[in-house]
């Protein structure tokens, strides 16, 4: 028998659109091989010889996906939320990063991250390192060995940043990334390279025409940041004055989607001129609601968004957000999206629960493929819920149960089994 | 020796003003009959007799005040977030609050209230009840029970309600209220009735006569709601037609402060007059951010409400807020004065992690007289919080761990003792 063949039996809820939640109680999860089979009321005679784990009147549903997670900015969650975007890089951001060059840091650091990583809801996450590559190298590792599956930037950034984490110049970050790329692709099951210029304004046009080489001659996803704040737009336009937007800014150097699978955290001001690009190039957007708070950038027009048949996720951005709990991302993404009904444009409807428990899962997990649903043929990454601490009157169904989760985020539920890529984490 | 009359040692930080935090590290808080006799570096001479519980490199902070919060609501919370004020009280809460007419229910109900209320950061809270005499009777009892201190409203409501839960008429109300006020004020040590119109739309005008007559009488404080919602206030003039504003309606019945202590839940959309009303009869706000973004009310002017010298302190409003966490609802004011200064007004500054400490403590707490601070002369409630779960290469100062205690809410901290009025809750 495979470890990665089984059966899951419990109460089972997964989104298969955004508005199509599907709920089976006292359902099975068949998985084959780490890929899902689907959920039966029934367990089908052909699967009867699998171990079935009962989870009996537990909630199961697909692992979250964080869409944009910084590694190393972990140390100071919920500290330093009095500045803005660019202040708070300097402040706080860039002398904590600068702190990996030391390896021993980056030892405990990321030991630390990556099991609480580990124990939260997420199974899969697209995740920002730092400039150093020994200690990016150590975080893959880390991640590794939590059976978590992720993607790993190594960051890139030639200029406008402190002279500890600058990288001398675009030669020299370029040979860098090309031999830590060629080091970690294809070394770890579940754990990848994706480049990582960490935004416009801290690349040089060198550096990112290099790394748009390097993004075609190995075929690697790119995440960056973009149009989070307004005086780093302004900034943008400085720097790069030929741009018709910010987003034309990695567009120009092949950075932008198309045949480069690209995410962008943020897009909380983007231009008209901006979404046209973003969706006629599948831009994903990883929304970050409590970042988008915690720095005072305002809120994301996530609606127009889904209206554009945009692929939008969620991302907790730690440390910009304190959290790493992908429910409390979702209960922030639906409460930012009603005080943007209410004070930016009443055009736009909240989004519903539904919405955002589909964008935790199969909306962000679709950057990995087939991953965040149960339906037949996707990667099984799934959530075993225990809700029982939190005590009601109330006799709920398996949706509202779930809502509860959603918007109790951490209060009073345990996670009792977790599962990503079909194999058993926890 | 009197239990209440006792030394903690730890970390000990409380806010002495909005703008100034007293830090003392391994500090004495010393306790005499209940009441503080301030803080100091080494423990005075004429304190060496009293017992002393040494916390150790615990952080010992001030009980926080919860100044709005529904008890009946609690079986709900986290659940119906889709609808806005008017729709929402229709369809979850009047039929909620409906079966409290159940003694059986209510004991059940109550029960989990009290006891997770009492687990929370809560010492002192403004309650509301149902309509229903004996249920409300029960809560006092187990809240009584928890050593808390709180303010307990019977709800009034004689028009514009479910057939199940108004009451007949007004001077049924009003028979059953001061019959309910005879027999609780005075029976408690520790908790006390407070007259509760629910909110203007569903009292009528004899009913808030009535109200304003037992406050005349009795001396009890008020509490109430006003301007949470737009179509709310458009209703409040249709009904009230002669009013120059939404609190003038409680001001023409002598329920709006001056003599009659009197909060306010969220105060959202309050018009210039009624600012001024509120300020000249010293209304405290209570101020609800979760549950002003979970009903897509808006954000309520706090930086406004401070400038102004009104009163105002920290609500969950359980259950239009899903958290009874009050270090949640300090890291939502924060954030909701983010998102207020960035969409609605670039004059009014965020407000700062300092001021969102002094409004759940000492700006709250004032509602209740001295508390709320550990300044000599205030009653003592105090929390002792281990922060230890939450792992971190960082070490940090006493003032930085408050922050992190409050922007991750409930996460990796544990409540390690509790103080209500001087005496040990947990």
């Amino acid at each position: 028998m495979r470890e990665d063949s089984f059966v899951l039996k419990g109460n089972i809820c997964y989104a298969k659109t955004k508005d199509q939640l599907s709920v089976t109680d006292q359902g099975y999860l068949v998985c084959c091989q780490g890929v899902s089979k689907g959920v039966y009321p029934v367990l089908p005679e052909e699967y009867r010889n699998l171990p079935v784990t009962d989870y009996q009147d537990m909630l199961i549903v697909p692992g979250m996906t964080d869409l944009h997670i910084h590694a190393p900015q972990y140390p100071f969650r919920g500290l330093g939320m009095d500045l803005e975007l660019l202040e708070w890089l300097d402040t706080h951001t860039f002398p904590e990063e600068s702190r990996y060059k030391d390896l021993d840091y980056a030892e405990k650091a990321y030991g630390i991250f990556a099991e609480d990583l580990k124990q939260s809801a997420t199974t899969r996450a697209v995740v920002f390192g730092t400039v150093h590559v020994p200690a990016t190298d150590l975080l893959m590792e880390k991640l590794e060995d939590t059976g978590l599956v992720t993607y790993v930037g190594k960051v890139n950034m030639d200029q406008n940043s402190t002279d500890d984490l600058r990288e001398t110049d675009a030669v020299t970050a370029l040979d860098a990334t090309a031999a830590w790329i060629k080091e970690t692709k294809g070394k770890y099951q579940n754990t990848r390279p994706i480049l990582t210029p960490r935004f416009a304004p801290t690349c040089s046009g060198p550096l990112m025409e290099g790394l748009g080489k390097l993004q075609r001659e190995y075929g690697l996803p790119v995440q960056s940041h973009l149009s989070e704040n307004l005086s780093e737009i302004e900034w943008v336009k400085e720097l790069f004055p030929w741009s018709s937007c910010y987003g034309d800014v990695y567009e120009h150097y092949g950075l932008f989607g198309g045949q480069a699978k690209t995410v962008m955290a943020h897009c909380v001001h983007s231009s008209d001129t901006e979404v046209e690009l973003m969706k006629k190039k599948g831009v994903y957007v990883a929304h970050c609601p409590q970042s988008n708070i915690n720095l005072s950038s305002g809120i994301a027009p996530i609606r127009r968004y889904l209206e554009e048949g945009i692929p939008v996720g969620l991302g907790t951005d730690m440390a910009g957000g304190a959290n790493i709990s992908m429910f409390r991302c979702m209960a922030d993404a639906v409460g930012v999206s009603k005080l943007y009904w209410r004070l930016a444009d009443q055009g736009k409807r909240p989004l519903a629960m539904e919405e955002v428990f589909y964008l935790a899962t199969k909306g962000g997990g679709s950057f990995f493929g087939k991953a965040g649903s149960f339906e037949e043929g996707y990667e099984l990454d799934a959530l075993v819920l225990d809700d029982k601490g939190i005590r009601s009157t109330r006799t709920l169904g398996t949706k509202e149960r779930l809502e509860r989760c959603i918007y109790l985020a951490e209060e009073g539920k345990r996670l009792a089994g977790k599962y990503a890529a079909g194999k058993k984490v926890i």
